[in-house]
This record gives structure tokens, sequence and C-alpha cells, in this order.
């Protein structure tokens, strides 16, 4: 078979016949239309043309062999033939082109917060939107960091601090911080490489990296990318098809994943408005939403991966699961007492407390509250040991994975902070994060007045803030608030 | 009679004979005109002239017929001979108008606060305050919202959701969801054909409409506009002339509704100083206010429809309801839990906790704190199921409805949201929000681990944030706040 | 001896002599400047020139009759012969007369705030500051309305609330509704007749009026202006010379006052910033603070006429009051329980719980949380009857007033309102003022579901907002705030 | 050896061999390089040149003389040689000359933080972020004084207070007023004399001056500074070499110090951002980061001194202190109630609970807060009179101090405060800030009716506002927020 030619594929530009090239090879994807799980609209968008550009951030490069027929594969296209589009110069895009041009350089982020103010400016507008989205007004999502605002310190003096070290276990392997980059799907949106990056940052830090389900690189990509003893842990979104969730299992095993993360906090992905408003400007801005179906399918990106998880998946699935392997298991998501209680009857060897970052149900509480909660309940019942405990969001300083030890999490996850120090920095940016955390960490244990982590108890944290639950004040008073007139410092003689 | 002509009404345009046109036919008002609800001035403003426009959104078309004695009703007029009002070109109407010809589409709601964003910009000044005001301070209009923040979830993980059923039913009948259109005055002002709308989406929707004794469309237009089973209820202002609320009770009863609700939260039409001003604003303000009669009449569209109602109503008119109908009667607008167990003891079927939307009045607590005192007092007597408690005010989210729901709500009934999306596209836009309420609930009931509405209990639910009552933070320091230096992320070389 | 010429008196314009003409008189106040109250600065100012315009809105006219020996008054000056100073067109004043002319008109005022919006624009900056300040941060201040919003009602439904009668009695007089007009300083500062217009309004309203000390009006006048069997108070501040107080208590109780109100909570005036700066910007700012004698003493018309008030005030001089006069004796300014258990002791009849509008102690408790404290201590001890209990501070809507009564108050005492209505529109402002909160008073007895004032108990309030003290937020997060992306709104197609 | 000429040092411009003048003196500092706690990078900046006007503000004068060996004292340069640097006309600098000789006079000042507010305006940006700066989003920073806003009065009445008395002792010594300066470093950042100034001031006020180890003055020129019986403190940054220590502490007591405050709060210094950032504007931001060396040096003046702090020190040196001197020790940081009982345990003389300006760690708790748990638990001891305790951090008001007694405290420090007094307005400035102090204190007392430190205790303010912790109320609702049409007060008919 000759290679195709740009008029060739051109032909199949409709729903009758849908052709599209992706890295130089075209695919007949008439039949998959309806099944794709980020809706019809944006294939057809590319019908009859190269569509690389959109495929390439949101799948891994193994996709379309693994979900696409291979009768289905065309063959390879000789590029020359193909007429490239025409970009329209996008004012915003231009003016994203200045902001990077004119980057802070790197030294001048000195906090986590940092990262995300810069990539915010200097990423595509709609992969920061997939990236900073959360569940509907994405109150949980800020309520993440914001929980820890009402755990403070009674810090020891006149402890012997020179010596401090952080270092801690986690599943058994011995870490050099008590934090591990969690897993985040789509890294592809932020940099050109993906997760590999955090593999790579993770090596030179001595940390854990969970590779995610959802990964824009592939799974053995990630693991090829591995070096000496490095460890990573394996998030699994649970599919229908148990088979495919059991090949999938035991190839991680197979690959040396030392850890199974199993996400129990999505039976159905979250909408996220900021992604769906974000994605509708891009693909659905031009259609006149009319008559019956008004209804816009492409709902963000977020709505695009999320057709390969069960949401049947409960609690009896779980000895299955120990079944196929013999990789520690962890629920990854728990949000209540009693679920992390029947954790422990059920035998597996750890959670995750965890409401996916906001993400997913808005007014799910907050990890550290959870674990607020919950380390008390163990230790009632004499269970403390029987599993791990980590939590997950809204961690941006030390001071905050100091009090999530101090309450008995045994480490936290960091999710988005690290893809925003990707998206803006590359692997530097991570590295810096990552040194950042730990400068804050050494910091923080001195002026704590604990040496070790496991100096950190319940004793050197207040956490009355937390019992009281959450408080909302009373509306202001629109027409005191305006009419009020406030007190002034001095004034100037003249203008400043 | 002949028909009258332009120049026939127009003489009669003062205090001691006025006539005005509506929908072609003359009517002499003279007599009627100290009676008006709305005020003289309203009136005086089209004496001898075509009140048509004015007119029709604030009155179902009964009106004159039903109030004004046959004896005034003076008969056609050519209106070919009827002077057109020139119309002054008001530049924030046309601006208006602008902005209805760039309005987002539809599609682009995602939420139920969208529709309402919308609304204020695409409607008429005065029709948009009377939506969307409230008593005094508006304090408790917010509250109403804001008084879910104060309620958290504690979600199930690994429960199978992968059929999730949110049906219900509702005073024995059976309902798609567990929410329905609530009782909202005034229609017209917000579209032109009115409620009917309502009653369209309602059924495509298969949940219930709660008729208004204040809608702009009559109450047959509303009940002819049903379709097969679909079930309607009556919400009931008490008129002083008991004969005629006998009659429209007993008329409901006849026409098929399936229940009774009675205002009782409304013995007087609360002050909206929103609506006032806005109506002010348009009637009052080249009326210099002078010597002794400065206090202006005419209060807005709120004041305007407020005469009906008979301030006397008690508990001893209950039995009394009860021997006129045999519809299921519910008080709508109790507030406190003594009242909720009186209505128990008087043997109505139901309690809608509710304040009104905020618009009677200001600190009366959200419905959905009171339904959280409710409960537990109802269980405590084992009265849990001798009456159903609705709650409506604030709801905008499923997350809300879930809320309410696990504290023991049967249902929640929705008034200004729909409103809004009929304002801003009609029967889609209040379709479509329904549908964004129904993916929202599916969604909420996965994420909380729930199957169907009898899963839905407190212990899904953290209420800690109602317990401590109503908090307002110290004022703030003036001279600290503008003198505190903010940290500032890294700055770009170039501006922004 | 003959009449002053203008060049007569010009020639004492300094500190060795220094004569100042008021109302067509020249006066020698030379030896008088150091005990001027508002220091010497703003005297000299005028020395040799006509200060009547200073001199009239914060001096009753008798004052320079009672506080001036005979010897100094020079007698009538020729006033054509007087230069008249050549008025520096200022353009801030310019600026306020044409807001005067531009004024919204009176009917456009919905409720007491708007009267403050409005007065804040119309009047001079100094007199605004005057009445506006409150201690040191104002945060007090602020409180005592902000408090209010800390108690929410329990509305009762399905009360026969047609007839609704606020009326009530206060120290044995009936009044139309439970409010007073409470003493406030300086009426003419916001409009040249001063208080006695005060006493017109609340004739009108049949309300009772407490007359200041340190009012602009002379006592008298304020007196001859009473109609019928009008009821006004007399405010006590307690000279140092008791026998001045004698007279003052005395002659007002032969002149028929009702009540003798003791200010307690004032031994010293408080130090206001705002009415400071305000008056250094007036005086003083010419003046470059130099050297050794750098503090400024003019501070304000608040310390300008504090030195008639005696910080020696015990409780020890209770029993010489009861002594002196038969009229009821109320101490005004208490501020915690034992203060008021003394008081029932002391055999005083009542108490205001009052700080002062908030311009004594800055973090002095509001009137209304005192209340909510001092009631049940009374009730414990079967003391409720003993006195009556008052507060003020704060009030501007009538659910304020519905709640101190529900709380136990007799009335309430509302100063700066009505002060805003008079400076921006006379006694057709305040006529209105009081009308609003009547209006509002029928409509929220109606709502609440009360038929007179002794309905009102604690049952109908939700006081636990009040219980926890006083919250202040952690300070916000800076960085995160800023970076934080708010979700948006459908955007329309072209700006709005 | 003859005079050096500035071409003789121009030519040890680098790394390998480096000169710089200070105070007309050629010093080699090529092996000191490494060993320069604020970095080689700010000393590279200036090889070769005169680097006094950088050196002189974060240098007491004897620095060189303690730790550069007088082998590479170079000795006099010929000044008229040495080419002086064009300085680039810096538009920031300008802007604040201009500023400066805009300057609002003293007497506008009327409370601490009117002083603050000029400082921000007139110091140099570096010197501002670093006295304004604190640990990581600066919240316990803030907190300091919004704890103080969480304390309410409760004040008595009817108490003679014509005489106020506010006179104490601190370790014995009799002082005007319950405050002292604190110890803070770098004086000369803010004026040029540095902290002689508060030498003077707290003589002029009979207060009490900590003499920081930091000063940018030398701990003799402060002792010299002193006049008749005034009483100074010294505060103690404990070096590694115990020698060194030693010899300071005894040559404080030789001098006559009367109080030896040990900083056991700061094991390592603060990382503060805002001095960070501030830094590298200045020095930085022309070096584009990049590859390996990534991590800028430079952290900002608070980094730059902070290596002659011991993180060792412990509860075991204590004892060696006492051996070493008869000075009262205090112990200077403490921060939890089980630190302070040991703290009696251990003998010393006080404590000072502080959270070092919320400079260290983020999340301390305020010393407010801290004293309010501490009191209790050392009367529940009878431990109260064993030692005094103080408190530091956010006192800007009278009330704050009147408050810290109430509660317990022997006295506050105060320190920013008196910064900023000096840095805009000298000597004159901070003489202005503490009789403001004293003008408040004394209408305090009266207000809260005490007449001596004596009458302050706990009954005189309400503490709940503590009790719950640290509240952070639930982000708010972005969508809800902007749709919320507010109440517009009247409006004017033209513009304001």
């Amino acid at each position: 078979m000759g290679e195709l030619t740009g008029a060739d594929v051109a032909k199949h530009n409709s729903k009758d016949s849908c052709w599209v090239i992706v890295h130089g090879k075209a695919y007949d994807v008439t039949e998959f239309l309806p099944e794709h799980p980020g809706g019809q609209k944006i294939i057809l968008k590319y019908a009859g043309k190269d569509a690389t550009e959109e495929f390439e951030p949101i799948h891994p490069p193994d996709t379309l062999d693994k979900y696409l027929d291979a009768s289905k594969h065309l063959g390879p296209v000789n590029m020359s033939t193909v007429e490239s589009e025409e970009k329209v110069i996008d004012p915003e895009e231009a003016a994203r082109q200045e902001r990077i041009k004119n980057m802070p350089p790197l030294a001048a982020c000195y906090n986590l917060l940092d990262f995300e103010s810069v990539a915010r400016q200097v990423m595509k507008k709609t992969s920061w939107a997939y990236y900073s989205s959360g569940a509907d007004d994405e109150i949980t999502m800020r309520e993440n960091h914001n929980a820890f605002h009402k755990i403070w310190f009674r810090p020891r003096v006149l402890v012997d601090v020179e010596k401090v070290d952080f270092s801690t276990t986690m599943l058994g392997t011995k870490v050099s911080a008590p934090f591990y980059v969690t897993a985040t799907a789509l890294g592809k949106l932020g940099h050109p490489e993906g997760e590999v990056i955090f593999t790579r940052a993770a090596r030179r830090h001595d940390v854990i990296q969970m590779i995610p389900t959802l990964a824009s690189c592939s799974f053995d990509e990630l693991v090829d990318a591995r070096e000496g003893d490095q460890v990573q842990w394996l998030q699994l979104y649970v599919n229908k098809d148990r088979a495919i969730t059991e090949r999938i299992v035991r190839h991680a095993e197979a690959r040396g994943c030392k850890g199974l993360f199993i996400t129990v906090d999505a039976p159905q992905l979250g909408r996220r408005e900021k992604d769906m408003r974000s994605k509708f400007a891009d693909v659905g801005s031009s259609v006149q939403a009319t008559g019956g179906d008004s209804v816009d399918r492409s709902q963000g990106a977020a709505r695009a991966i999320s057709s390969f998880i069960d949401p049947a998946l409960s609690w009896k699935d779980i000895p299955w699961f120990r079944s196929i392997t013999t990789m520690p298991i962890i629920l990854k998501g728990v949000q209540r007492v009693d679920d992390v209680l029947r954790a422990v009857e059920a035998g597996v060897q750890g959670v995750v407390l965890s409401n996916h970052g906001g993400r997913q149900l808005d007014f799910a509480p907050s990890a550290i509250e959870v674990l607020a909660e919950v380390m008390p309940a163990l230790r009632e019942r004499g269970w403390q040991d029987r599993l791990e405990v980590y939590v997950d969001g809204g961690v941006r300083r030390a001071t905050d994975i100091i009090k999530a030890l101090c309450l008995g999490a045994k480490g936290v996850g960091i999710g988005r902070p690290f893809l925003y120090a990707m998206s803006a920095y590359g692997v530097d940016g991570v590295d810096r994060a990552m040194q950042l955390l730990k400068d804050e960490m050494e910091m923080g244990m001195r002026l704590i007045g604990a040496t070790s982590i496991a100096d950190l108890d319940p004793s050197l944290v207040d956490t009355r803030g937390l019992l009281a639950g959450h408080s909302a004040p009373v509306p202001s008073d629109s027409l005191g608030m305006h009419t009020y007139d406030p007190l002034q410092v001095p004034s100037f003689k003249a203008k400043l």
C-alpha cells in the first residue's frame, strides 16, 4: 500500500466517513466516533485533517494501538502533501508568548504558590483550566488548603535542633522527606515531556512518584525512566472490564511498582465548570445552541477521559484485588471515619484520605479535617499501626506537611503544585519546588522543636479550629459597608 | 354603542374622570382609583391613554372582569385613532437591547447561577428588581444559600453506584427528582408568556408545578396547559373574604389540583427596598417630594399586589380549610419547631419550611437551618411520618438538595432560578436548568455513595457549622488593613 | 460707652490682648484663653475679628453670659465697620454645594442608612467627622450594629396580626413606639436650628426626646419648644462643681423633665481620631510641627467640649442625686452585669446599657450583647421589674429594636441616624426617619407574629451567635487569594 | 606603608583577589568571602570599590575589627583618588525622595499605625522589606495584632478615676508605663543613627530599652548613650562558641545591664519571603537563573545575619547561664504552657511569650493567646509570682497593653512600631509614639474603671473569642458573590 496523500484523507471529512491524521499516519475513526469519551464534536473538527497537535497532550502514545482496531490503521501519509492549516493569529496566544518571554527567573519563586502564579500566566488557557478547576463552586478545592489555616502550632523551645532528620518510610520504602508525587492526569497539557519529568525530579530528591492511570506518557515510558532503586507506585482507575484491570495490575507489579493505590472517590468524574467553560470557548463558541439538541456534549478535558471508570466498584471487589497482586493495596479517596475502619477490616495496607483535589464532590471535607477525626478513632481501637494513613489536597507549605504528620499521617501527596512547577519551568521547576519544600521542612522542624518525624505528635498542634465545623458568617450589610467612612492614615501633601 | 375614539378617551385624563385603554377596550377607573393596590399614581400616569403595556405583565387577563364592575367597561376603542405615545429613546433600554443581541448561548450556562447572571443583564431593570429583591438588607435572602455552605458531606466510598435513582414521591405523586417549581408571582415581568412556561418545562421533566395565586397567567390558563397525568398544586394567599377563598379552593380541587399550599408567612407583603427604589426611579423621580405629602405611595411591584391577603389568618382557620377541600393541606412558610409540632396536631399533611425567599422578614432563619432543628424534634416524638416536610429558599445546586434530603426533607422548592432561566432563555432555559440539576443530582448521589433517596440520611452530613448560630466577625481594622503590605507573587519583567 | 468699631477690635489681635466679636458684640477673652476647652489656637485664629460663624454651632447661645465675667463684655460693635473676611473659594466646599443642589429627594430614603449616606455627602467635613467618629479603630462603633447581625428571629406564623400595637411606656410615660431620641451633642454642626428639630419631630411622633447637656441649643430653648404634654428627659454630664450640677438638675425638674439620665461612661471624653484628623486639616495643617512643642492641642470637636465632666464621679454620689431630685434616675452607659446589679441595689430607676455610640472605649461590648447577659442575671434574682433597662448604639432597623425588646429592653435610644436625617433634610428628614422606623416596626411585629410589645419575649430570638464571644478569622493568605482564578459567569459576546 | 589609591584597590575586583573600601580604609576580604553570612554575591558587587554605603546600616562599627584578622586590614585609602560610582538615577528612589519632601507633619500621626503607614512610603524598599516581613505567608505576623481583636472589655463605671497611675515595676525597676522597647535588629536600615535613638527616647519616657545582639550600633555605643539611672536589658543570641557568649554576658553585666533575655525561638532565622524578594530585586534580578546552580544564596537581610546563632541551645544550658551572671535571666520566645512551667522549674526569673514578631514559624500562636492559657496554669499551681511573664508581638494600642495586663502580663514589649516611628521621624517620632501610647493608656484605664495596674484583672476582659481556636470561614462562592446585586444608597442626580 502506497503512502496516502493529504487529498486522500481530506475527502473523509464527515460523520459518514471520518479520517484523521495523527503523527503522520491516517486512521479511520468513523465507527469510533460515538464511543469517543471526549465526544464526536472535537474529532469532527479535525475530520480529514491532521489532528496531532490536539491529540498529543491528552492521549498516551499507545492509545491508538490499544483502542482502535488494526483494520482502521490506514498507514503513513505523505505529510508534504497535507495542507497545513493556516493558523489564525490568536491575540490571546500572542500575549501568552509575550508573557513567556518575560517570565520571572526560576530563582524568583520562593514557595509553591509562586509556581502556580507563574503557570497561570504562561500556560495555555485550556490546560490551565484543566489543572486548576474543581467541582461545582470549587469550595472544597479551596477548603483543602484553607483547612490547614485552622490548625496552629504549639512549638517547643530549647530543644537541641542542630541535627534535623525528616526522612521517613512509606510502605516500607525509605524516603528523604514525608511527601510523594501523587497521580495527576494529562501531564503533557503542561509540558511536552509529560509525567516523565516527575520521574526525574522524584529521583533527584529521593521521593516516590505515583504513576497515574491517565498519564499522558505511557506506563512503560514512566517505568523505563526510573533509575537505580527508585520506587514508583501505581494509581489505578478500575475498568469495568476486570480483565483489563488485572492485566494493568499484574503488569505494574511485574515492572516493579511497590504499591497499588485504588482510586475510590471517582465512580464518575466530576463536573468542573471552569474546565467546561474553557473547552466550550475553544470548540463550541461558534455553535449557537438551538432547538432540541441544545446540550453540548464536549464538557472539557475532565469529562473526556472519564469513560474507563467502573461506578460499580465496591468493597466486594477488595478480596479480588488481594488475589491478583502482592503489592500493598491502598484505597485512595476515603473520606469518613467508618470507611477507614472498614478498610482496616478489609485488610488493606493503607488509605489516602482525599477528596480528589476538590475535583469530585463539592463540600466533601478536606483530608486534613478527616484525618483529625480518623486518628483518634483508630487509636481508640488500638488500630493505628494496622494501616498507613496518607492525605493529599491543599498542601502548599512544609507547615502543612508537619501539621498532617503531627496528626498521624504517614505522608502527604502533592499534585497540582508540581504540575504548575513543571508547566512553568520543566524539571528544574519541580526540582526547585521540592527543594523549597525541604528547606521549609528543615526550618519548620527546628522551629517547632522536633528533630525527627517521630517527634511530631498531636501535642504540637492546636486543632480546636476544626471542632466547630464549617462557618460562613452572616452576609455583609451592603448599605452599612458602603456608608461607613473608614479611618485614614496621615496624608502626604502631594499625591503619592 | 359605537366604537370609541382615542379622542373620546383622552378627555378623561384626570382624577375626576379617569379612563384607560387596555387591550383595545376602554375602562372607567375613576372610582377604582383609591382602591388600586398599586396606588393611584401609576394609573394616573396613563389617564386618557393606552395602559396595556404597563398593565399586561402584572395582571392576569381576567383581572378587569373580576374586579371592575361591568358598568365601567366602556367597550372597544378604534385603536387607529389612538395617538401612539412617542417613545423616548432610553439609553439604558438601548444598552439592554444590545446586551440581548449579544447574549451568551444557552449552552454556556453550566449551573443555576449562570442563568441569574445572564438574566440580570437582559431583564428590564424594574422586573429584575422585583424578582431579585428581598426584605430590608437582604441578609436572610443571601443567608438562604449561605446556610447550605455550613453543611458539609461525609461521603461513603466503594458503594456500587452504577445505577442511581433519585425519583421520589411528593404527597403521593411519583416524581422524577426531589424538587418542584414553587410559586412565584408575576411571571410575565420576565417573559411574555408567563408561568405557562413552567407548566411545559415541569411536564418535560416530570416534576410538579405549584400554581401561584399571583400568577400573571390566570389559574385556568395554567391548568389548561397541563398535559397527561401532569400534577399541579395550588399556592394560596387567603383573602379576607373567605367566600372568595372558598371559591378559589373548590375550583382548584375541581380542576384537579393535588395539594393546597397555604402561605402563612405573609400576613403583609414585605418591604423590598431594591424593588421600591427601582420603581421610584421609574415613576417617581420627576416628582420632588415636598411639604406634607412627602410619602410616596407607589412602593414597587411587591407592594402593588399585596392587598388581597388577610393578616388575621390563624390556626383557628385550619379546620375550616379541612372542611372545604379533600386536597392535602400544607402550610407554606413555617419557621420554627413548635409551629411544626402544632401543624402535626392541627392534622395538616405537610409544611414548607420557608422564609418566602428572604422577601418578608430579614433575619428570619434559612429553611435548611430550621429543618436541622425540626427533624430531630419530630423523630424524638415519633412524628416524622405524620407529615411531609419541604423546604425552599436558596437552593442553587443539587448538593443543596441532597443536604436537605439527608436532613429529612421530602423535597425542595425552587423559584427564582427558574424565573431567571425563563427570563433569559424561555422554556428552553427552564428545561436546561432542570436538566443541569438532574445531572448534578446523579453526580452528587454517586459521589456521596447513595443509589436512592432512601439512602440519604443524617449520617452523610456534617452540620456542626449550624450549631453555633450566626457569626459576624469583629469589624475589620481599617488602618491595619490599609497599612499591611501584602506578599507579592513573582513579577514578570514586562507588564502583563 | 459708644459703639465699638471694627478697627477698635482689630488692635487686640494677640495672646497679650485678645478681643473677638460674636453676634455683633465684642468680648475680651485674653484671660479666658488658657481655660478654653477647645484650646487657644482656635480662638487666636479669630483674635481681633468676627468669630460668630465658628462660634455658633458649638456653643449654646447663653455660653458667653454663663462663662465670661460681665466685665469682659465690651458691648456692641458697629458691624458695618468690620472688615469682612475675604473668603477663599474652597474647591471642596464648592463641590459640596454642588452635591447639595443635586441631593436625592427625601422620598428616595427608604431606611435609616440612606440618610447617613446622603449626610456624608452634604455635610461639612468637620461636622461629619464629629458625628461619625468613634474611639480608636472604631471597632466598637461598628460592632454596635454588627452585633445585631448575630441575633436571628424564630418567627411565629398563623397568629392573627391584623391589629398591631407597638406603643409602650417608658418611666411611666406612654409613647407611640419603643424608641426615643437619645442625647447627642452639637446639633448645630448638622443643622442651623440644632436640637430643637428633634423636639418638633419627637412631638409629631409622640416619642421622648432626651435633652443633651452639650446641646447647641440652650436647655431652655429646647424646653420652650415643647408642646402639649410632650415629655423630655435630661442627659447629665456631672460637673466637678456639684453646685452647678445641682442647679442644672433642679432647673430641669422645675421645667418639667421626667427623667434624669446620668452619663457614667465618660469620665473623660474619648479620643476620636477621625475627628482629630479632620480638625487638624482645618486648623493645623499649615503649622509644621517642630521641636519641643510638637504636640498639637486642638484635638477636634470631641475634645473641645470635654472639660466640664468630673472623672471622680462614683457610686458614692448616687444618694446625693436622690436627695436633690424626685425625677427617676437612670444611669447611662452601664456596660457589665455586676454594675447593673449594683444599680438595682443603689435604688436607681433604670440603666441605659451603652458604650456611648462607640465613642469612648474601643472594644467595649455592644449594648445588645450586654443586654443578653444582663436580663438572665436579673431574672435569676427576680429583679427584672426593679429597674427599666434601655439600650442604645447601632440601632438602624426596626428589627434591631424588636431584638432588643425580645431580650428584655424597655426601649432603645437612637442618636446618630436622627442627626444624619436632620443634617440632610431638617425636620422633614427626622419625621420621615421616624415614620420609616414605625413602618418597619409594624411590618416586623406582624411577620414575627406579635401584636403587642408584651408578646416580644426571648423565645422569638436565636442568640447563639453571641455566646462564642468575638471571632476574628485567621488573616487571609495573600498569595493564595491572588493566585486563585475564580469561576466566571457566562460571558456576553460583546463587552457589557 | 603609604596611603593606597583607588586604582590600587580597583585591581582586586574578583573572587581571586577581592578588596573593598569601608570608611576610607581598604580590606582584603578574599578569604572571608565564603564565610560571609550574607553571601559572596553582595561583596563581589563591590569588589575593588567603596562599599561603605551598603556596609554601614547592617554592620555595627566594630564588625571589621572583630571578625577580620588584622593582617587583612590594608590601611587608609586616599579617597580623592577613588572613582566615585556614577549613580544611576533610580526613578523609584527619586519618587521616594519626593515623598520624603511631602511627608505628613509628625503631629498628623495619631496612633502607632500612622507611623507605619508613613514609614512604608519613605523608607528604602529593602529596609522596609526587612522590618515589615514575616515568616511564610505572614499569617502569624498578622495574627499577632488580630488576636487582640478577639478580646473585649467588660468596663466598670462609677469608679473615681480622677487619678490614674499606670507606672509599674519590671524585674525590680520602676517604670512609668507597662511597656518596654524590645530588641530589633539593624536599626540603621531605618535611621542613620540607629538604636541609640531608642536609648534617648526610652530615657525621655522612663521606660526600659532591651539592647539587641544584632544592633547596628555597637553594644558599648548604646550603653554609653544611657543617662542617669536609666535601665537597659540585653537580648542575647547564643553563639555556638560559648566563650564568646560568656564574654558578651559578663561585659553586659559589668556595664550595668539589669536583665538577660535569652532568645529561645530562633535556633535558625526564619525565611521571610518579602525580604528575600526585595533583596533579590536589588541584587539578583539581572542574573538569569540557569542550569545546575539555580539557587540564589542571597536571601535577604534576615538570612544575612543568621550565622551566629546556635541551634543546639537547650534546657541543659540554663544552669550554665546562671553560673556566669547574677542578672535576672528571662527566656524570650516561649510559646506553650508546659515550657513556661519548665522555665519556673529551671529557676529563671521570667519568660517573654513571643513568636519573634511572626518572623520565625508561621502558625505559631500569638503571645496574647498563649498568655490566656499560661496564667491560669500558673495560678492553678500557685506559681504566678515565681516568675514575671512578658508578651510581645502585635501591640499597637494601649487597649492591647491593658488586655495583656488584665490577663496577667507584667509588661509588653514593642518593637516594629518604634522602628517605624524612628525611620519616619527620628527620635521625635519615637517620643511621640510613646506619648501617644501613654495618652491612650490614661484614657483606657479611666474608661475601663481602673486607677492602677493592680486593678487590672481577668474580670475586666471577655476572652471567649479565643476559646474556639482559629476559624477560617468557608471559601466564598465566586459565582454567587459576582451575581448578587447589592443594595444601593440613594443616588444623587449628578455624578458625585
